[in-house]
């Protein structure tokens, strides 16, 4: 692959110069608009062989763009902070906004293409890895944020002769892995990975431009020029919102409604004296398990999701008491804040993913796009026809980072949510939790019951399955839940 | 997942003949849309458990269907003629034409699900195949073969019973591998190897709709609705054309022209005798070769294309005298007919696909794509975009199965071409090959120049990566060819 990199390319000073004024007024007119428009970011990646000049195209970048709203962001070897979390964690931690320009030194591909050159990760792993990759920049792109991947080339003969000379320096940037690649075997098969590499990534949407570097005006020019064409897309109005399929139903409007919520058993009821002593079991098992030292190693991700009333607080109060405050935090989920808005949904979520040995509670959570922004119509269908699939995908993400992921539906009847909005209104201290917006809801009840059946339907996955719990009997409810919780640390504890 | 499943759903007769005429009506009025559209076909894959009703449901789509463009595609164990040939091979060979309906009973999961729940083939391999299976879907789908994948459930007690009632059959369907799935935890491996499956394929285009098929009239009913609304999408006009990136250009117009072509050392040649012995030598050991054992496991696909009256055809006689003709096919591609027309690009190529032992030479070849098509805008740029990913994926796939896949460009100057078109119009005998196109042609060179660069920096990879020869000596040219295949073989041999 890339085989035209072998005839030299070049581009004298002079001829730099009489294209260089324009290239730098087109980029800031392109990426005025880009800021201006709000709408989308753009990442590039830069990648390469040593001494290819990525540091040197990172310098004109900063002299070509506005640099308000240029970040650079380099991935070297995790940091503890990093390491304690998935390894997509951090690329997500530093998402541009909206209007935002990133560029991104030790990207995604670093570490899939290392643990495939470097550790003898084996042929299978590595396309895995790769088409998840894939899914990534799918999503991201679809969210909004292009991706500019570019590849600095060099034949291997001249990178092994920079590489000499950039030894000798004494300021020379960090040394990198790829250096120890010394024998011409490996580095074929660092060759080889890397066009297998952009085979398998090579998308419409993102594909990898591979750089000739050898002369470094005509390196500049070409990044400088593949920026300008990203630029101009990502300013280009999104598609009309048509084309896009509309999933299909899971049930046509023909059929007899299903609902998987009305299928459960709301009598279950614990008396009281039995409540207290089954609560207090399930409570010391979850405070066994976590203070575990295994526990250190993985972290626990839950989620509470249900009809308004159904006592998610007072059920995640049980929760907390039984778990060390030092490690343990509540994530209330209300509308995004403009920071969330201007970067993918599943921004906010990442954000809050607790380090490991850490626990994480979701008080309303991403199910939230195929729920309420299905419901009220703040997602297109092709957004949260989408969004089940990103959805297990990002469970499946930290599922394999040793997470265990536990989510609920606490389901009440409709005649139960009345009697405790009422209640509600009734008692000066539970005034503060109704709203207006709380009835309004209730109006919604059958499309909540249908997004219910399909959400449970499509992301029950056996790694992070739902549990519905019926909470008419909050003493039932309370002990549910704590025992699933309980019941799954165990497991994932071996 | 599909957890909803688990809630009885049922459809009595008086309902379902309630809604039956209805359905039938919408149905035959949709279906005719379709075909007289001839833009779009439609595949309903009809997989879930024995018993289930998957006889049952294909009769009644017969019954509702205008049966002349609806066919049923049935694949069992795979027929001498099928595993003579890549896996894919037999559900390329049926692809329906513009207009039609295929009904699979047996898709491409069927063989990935049994390879990993019966024949113990790994996790990784399991999800590798199935993002394979993505990508084929996504490019059936983009070429306007719309998928409707049905998966008919039963819990798994109810369809035990089933199994066994149906044991008793004289008159029964054949035995499928499932059936030897009898044990309860191996029940379990293939339910949650489903699921799995599932998860990564339900794709907002193609989405798995699972049926709850314990009641005859309720899975009809949704079957038949779930197909309604496919081919609905399906009848839809396709979307405004602009919305799709245009593919980013390898090489911005700002920059100095890069040709891999102009590159090329146009000096080579042989003299007469030594030619003669040289390409002795080369067609032994391509006849060597090709008779072993071992080749029978394997087979042989050329790939020419190269300027106009670079020597494609003289070059293949070389190549033919040194085949036993009863394993050797060449394929001259021209203007696709309208057989070929009315389904997905590589369709053409796949038919011509040869069983394993033989050898097909291409003459010209799905690279029309990203050539001619390209250049003359026959397809649109997000077609030629998404093509060299298609055609890396094709070509894979020959390569897995066992194929040896050798492409070469025959390169002429400019010069050297015009002399020849000369010649042919003087000489009596070669004057059919001239057309006032190829003279039409000459003009868009620098166009054909460019496409030839991206075209091989995109698809030259490890497993079948490209050879450019210069074909300004024709003696040259053939050993150069004759030498490159025999290598290849040899290598493959091993």
């Amino acid at each position: 692959m890339f085989d035209s990199m072998k005839i030299e390319r070049r581009l004298d000073k002079a001829a730099f110069k009489a294209l260089e004024p324009k290239l730098h007024e087109d980029l800031l007119d392109l990426q005025a608009e880009l800021i201006a428009g709000r709408k989308r970011s753009i990442l590039v990646l830069l990648g390469g062989a040593d001494g290819a000049g990525k540091g040197a195209v990172l310098n004109q970048l900063y002299g070509w763009l506005d640099a308000r709203k240029l970040r650079t962001l380099t991935y070297e070897a995790p940091t503890c902070e990093e390491s304690a979390r998935p390894d997509m964690w951090r690329y997500w931690r530093d998402m541009p906004a909206a209007g935002e320009i990133g560029i991104v030194l030790g990207s995604w591909y670093h570490d899939v293409l290392a643990s495939h050159v470097l550790d003898g990760e084996g042929r299978t792993r590595f396309t895995e890895r790769l088409n998840a990759i894939n899914r990534f920049e799918e999503m991201l792109w679809r969210e909004g944020v292009f991706i500019l991947k570019l590849w600095l080339y060099l034949e291997p003969r001249e990178a092994l002769a920079r590489l000499k000379a950039l030894r000798g320096k004494p300021d020379r940037p960090v040394v990198r892995e790829w250096e120890a690649i010394s024998g011409k075997k490996q580095r074929r098969h660092l060759e080889a990975a890397a066009t297998e590499a952009f085979r398998i990534t090579s998308t419409v949407e993102a594909p990898w431009i591979v750089v000739p570097s050898e002369d470094d005006h005509y390196r500049d020019a070409m990044v400088g020029h593949a920026l300008m064409e990203v630029l101009e897309k990502a300013i280009q109005p999104p598609p009309p919102p048509a084309p896009a399929p509309e999933p299909v139903k899971a049930l046509p409007d023909a059929l007899p409604k299903v609902s998987i919520l009305s299928s459960l058993d709301f009598s279950n009821a614990l008396p009281d004296d039995e409540y207290r002593a089954r609560l207090d079991i399930q409570q010391r098992r979850i405070t066994r398990f976590t203070q575990s030292a295994k526990f250190s190693k993985s972290g626990l991700v839950c989620v509470f999701e249900g009809s308004d009333a159904a006592g998610k607080s007072s059920t995640i109060m049980r929760l907390r008491q039984a778990l060390d405050p030092r490690h343990f935090l509540v994530h209330p989920i209300s509308a995004p804040t403009d920071e969330e808005k201007a970067r993918p949904y599943l921004w906010r979520f990442w954000r809050s993913v607790p380090k490991r040995g850490d626990v994480a509670v979701f008080d309303r959570s991403w199910y939230g796009r195929v729920l309420v922004e299905r419901v009220e119509n703040f997602a297109a269908p092709d957004e949260w026809g989408r969004a089940y699939g990103e959805i297990n995908d990002f469970e499946h993400e930290l599922c394999e980072a040793g997470y265990v992921v536990v989510k609920f539906w606490l389901a009440i009847t409709q005649d139960e949510q009345a009697r405790r909005f009422e209640e509600r209104e009734r008692v000066a201290y539970k005034r503060f939790k109704l709203t207006p917006e709380d009835w309004r809801n209730r109006e919604k009840w059958p499309l909540y019951d249908a997004a219910v059946t399909d959400m449970v339907d499509r992301t029950s996955t056996y790694y992070a399955p739902w549990t519905l719990v019926t909470a008419q009997d909050k003493h039932w409810c309370r002990v549910q839940v704590l025992t699933t919780i309980a019941d799954r640390l165990e497991k994932a504890a071996g």
